[in-house]
């Protein structure tokens, strides 16, 4: 008999994530029905986006449950299979994040619409590659800097949470594209990471007492793309220094997630009228279309060695929910993975 | 000798403007030079866009100077010409407002990029409608609905200030067009107005406690489209009430204008990720390509009778600051204007 252990959520955080909102349980894998595949999980991720999903309300995707194993993206082997499809020792990507093992059919769950299992030819990467850089996060970057933001040639590109995982892909599409990059995150090893991938200023928003008055320093003349990643100061600063039609590709405002107070929004947001400033909030999943050119685009700059990146690892699925609350204290440098394999 | 009194910028507001930051002057007008025309304006337009003008700031045009006469849009005839294309008894547009009469050659403006001496051929309509339903404000509520915020069928269209000049004609086309529209106003004449023109709900914001709660209310699906015009707790509500994919149209915040602490911005932007918003500010004279098929639509509106506008007026070049105030009191129904010939 095959066993998993699993990460549930136990009770809805209010405010920062604590270790209490979680349980480890151990389940039975049942034998394998027809159709199904046995996927035993190599990686996992953990995202902002997920702290979304654990309060009860209605948004893009549906909350988790109390009780159950959360969901993320995770990376996996077959390990057995009962669908002619996939054979063992293939990789797979699923939404089955958050546990060891587990039964899935695959040609069931591509009709629900749910979240598809993918088969991966890693063309020699790493397979927790297809969770950061060659994956979702990788994506969620191409897709708001070229599509959302539609960079274009001269534009000078702010980017907030920098060093993250999707943060220092925004910041190498847009310097091998040719652009000034500008980078804000927290701590001297984040700084010296941006600096050694070629990022032209960066700010440690830490070490900075006025964000709004640094960001006006080092981009004396304004930016016209802003990657949005944190919200709060980080989008005052944003408007505050940006050109007549600017872009902002609003990815996410993580410095929100966890406030239980009232929340404040930029408070010169009047400037997006006199500036004809464009401000979008997008979802990669809307955006899947871009996936194939992505990927091709990705194998290139890989190869050409345009991109490199980091990893923060934990391991073993009882240290998920480590993983996810360092997320929100900033103690991942770009992708933070949880090994399980 | 002619004479024309003007209206000057005696000292800059702090806040709400007042009466001491303006006077009264009379000048002598020249006799023509070459090339110049001599026009008595009929109509002057005060606009709420205007009161940045009186700040010494950087902005998309310069600030007004101290002292000297403001300016603005302002229909006129033409009393004498030294220029072949104008002759007296035409009715010209120009930015020359705030004052009763002056000299300029048309030709001279245009080579030099300012706001240039239109000739109005006004189709029976009155000469004022062209700062109105057939001018500036019209062309903003054609740009910001059609262009900027893409109407398009189903559409749900809110709209705040939806009685002033630019809001009433935003809740006509989009009604015309056959959409749902809820139209936000202060007072009982304003309401009556917009439901006298078929807006499907009014919301009285003076009148209600909560802007956010009473649009949930009336749009219990949600809105597709904002035209923003006034900001702070409207734009919390529209972002609160928005649809996946809903794009709001920034035309101008007037509840931002003359606040002299620190701006409050919306709480709620965070959402304009999970829900894929556009937020999008705009300023007319970046759209003046759609004028010629704007004039021409609303030449066939007005003649089905499908676009109605009131008008509030003031008498005489003195009562022009009066006229201005009053636009931060919400004291105009429709198009402030003042009536100078």
């Amino acid at each position: 008999m095959v066993t998993s252990r699993e990460i549930r959520l136990k009770s809805r955080p209010v405010g920062e994530p604590v270790h209490d909102n979680f349980e480890l349980a151990t389940v039975e894998v049942a034998a394998l029905d027809d159709g199904e595949i046995q996927v035993r999980n190599l990686w996992m991720s953990v995202d902002p986006y997920m702290r979304g999903r654990m309060t009860d309300r209605k948004s893009y995707v549906p909350p988790f449950e109390l009780g159950k194993a959360l969901q993320g993206g995770a990376i996996g082997e077959v390990t057995a299979s009962n669908d002619p499809d996939f054979k063992p020792g293939d990789i797979v990507s699923t939404m089955f994040g958050w546990r060891e093992v587990f039964n899935v059919s695959p040609k069931a769950l591509a009709a629900g619409g749910m979240g598809a299992v993918t088969k991966i030819d890693t063309h020699g990467l790493p397979p927790q590659a297809f969770l950061g850089v060659a994956g979702m996060p990788g994506l969620t970057a191409y897709v708001g800097l070229l599509r959302i933001a539609a960079l274009k040639d001269g534009d000078v590109v702010f980017v907030s949470a920098a060093a993250g995982a999707v943060g220092q892909v925004v910041c190498q599409i847009a310097k091998l594209k040719g652009h000034t990059v500008i980078g804000s995150a927290g701590g001297p090893e984040k700084v010296a990471f941006l600096k050694s991938i070629g990022v032209d200023h960066v700010i440690d928003y830490k070490a900075t007492p006025d964000v709004v008055a640094e960001l006006e320093k080092v981009a004396p003349k304004g930016i016209d793309v802003y990657f949005e990643n944190v919200g709060g100061v980080h989008l005052e600063a944003a408007l505050n220094s940006a050109r007549p039609f600017a872009r902002f590709a609003l990815c996410g405002m993580i410095s929100q997630y966890n406030e239980t107070g009232k929340l404040t929004g930029p408070p010169n947001i009047i400037q997006a009228v006199g500036k004809s400033l464009r401000l979008e909030g997008f979802i990669v999943s809307n955006h899947y279309d871009l996936a194939p050119q992505f990927l091709k685009d990705m194998a290139g700059w890989i190869g050409a060695d345009q991109i490199k990146w980091n990893e923060t690892v934990e391991d073993g699925v009882e240290r998920a929910p480590d993983a996810f609350i360092k997320l929100f204290k900033g103690e991942n440098l770009g992708k933070m993975l949880v090994r399980l394999g």
